[in-house]
């Protein structure tokens, strides 16, 4: 019998998750990291404060399972478009940059949240180990892609890959905010679309 | 003796003005921006809110005018940096890098209240307006300042200068933001001090 009912019971408490996670992005979304309480998500997501607390230890907890989420589904479509076949380092690169650039609207979502959460993080130690191990792991995958992309278009990269990768998370976001304040200044994605080809040496 | 007694007021005017924003600056760093008060500021200033008010209309406005002052500052020491006579690009950049990622520690305090205000500034059209004017006469200078030094040191930028300076500030603000959360991932003045030398053809 546990072996049929575990998953069972795995079934609905991923569902509970999925659910409450749904509820946070829309919460956070509407009232900010900080204006948001675990009372506004559980009503969103008409669950009781204890079916909350049974998926998750706090509003951090949430933030750093949306953010692994979102990593990862960004770092897999980088992958996939830097692996595609029989095709050139400009097409290749052009392929990747909209990868980076796609979604813009949930995006936008995306980097509040996440100022929000990195302002807290300096603020709060336990935060900022938890936000600081995330980070450098999403960026470990990127160089890991970045170095075998590099390598199988015969490129050289005038600097660190890390480096590399930082530079091109600084500029996407630094574009995501730009036009956050000032939606005429910049097009979606230039700063990273201007620059990340002159560093590697490909006409896009 | 309006004469005389005018720029009197003025200055008793000016030092209130002084003590207020650099209570405002202390209050800010300690408790962000949403968490200070104009009560707090005032405490620590040693003012009524009336001489608050008398002064200066809002929290915003106390931040628009310290970013105006901070924002005047570094761009005076680019200025000087990048019109040394009679030196190298190599040196002139090196120098520019220099004045660029100086004095650490009050920058520090400085990218988290207009990260703070940034936020503020995206759900608060008010707000918005009047940093984005704030942001465009910044980048206007740095434009014209980066647009002289290119010119004299006969170099040629491989992006429109206003990219260029919105990419600097980006990659800037990418070391500052990464070194609160992950102190050993970088180095002072890191990705600009490797990227910029990188887009402008210069050796440093």
């Amino acid at each position: 019998m546990t072996t049929t009912a575990e998953p069972r019971i795995s079934a609905r408490r991923r569902a509970t998750r999925e659910r409450v996670l749904e509820a946070a992005s829309e919460v956070f979304a509407e009232r900010g990291f900080h204006g948001a309480t675990v009372e506004d998500i559980c009503e969103r997501a008409g669950f009781t404060r204890g079916a909350f607390y049974s998926n998750f230890s706090s509003k951090d907890d949430l933030v750093l399972e949306l953010s692994r989420r979102h990593a990862e589904d960004l770092v897999e479509r980088i992958r996939r478009a830097s692996k595609r076949e029989h095709a050139s380092a400009e097409d290749v690169l052009r392929d990747v940059l909209t990868a980076m650039a796609d979604d813009t609207r949930s995006k936008e979502r995306w980097l509040v949240l996440t100022t929000e959460f990195t302002l807290h993080a300096i603020r709060d130690a336990t935060a900022r180990r938890a936000w600081a191990a995330q980070q450098r792991r999403v960026r470990d995958e990127l160089v890991a892609v970045v170095d075998e992309a590099v390598s199988r278009q015969g490129l050289t990269l005038p600097l660190p890959t890390e480096l590399f990768v930082l530079a091109a998370i600084a500029l996407a976001q630094g574009t995501l905010t730009q036009r956050l304040v000032e939606p005429r200044s910049l097009s979606v994605g230039q700063l990273e679309r201007t620059v990340l080809p002159i560093l590697l040496g490909v006409d896009t």
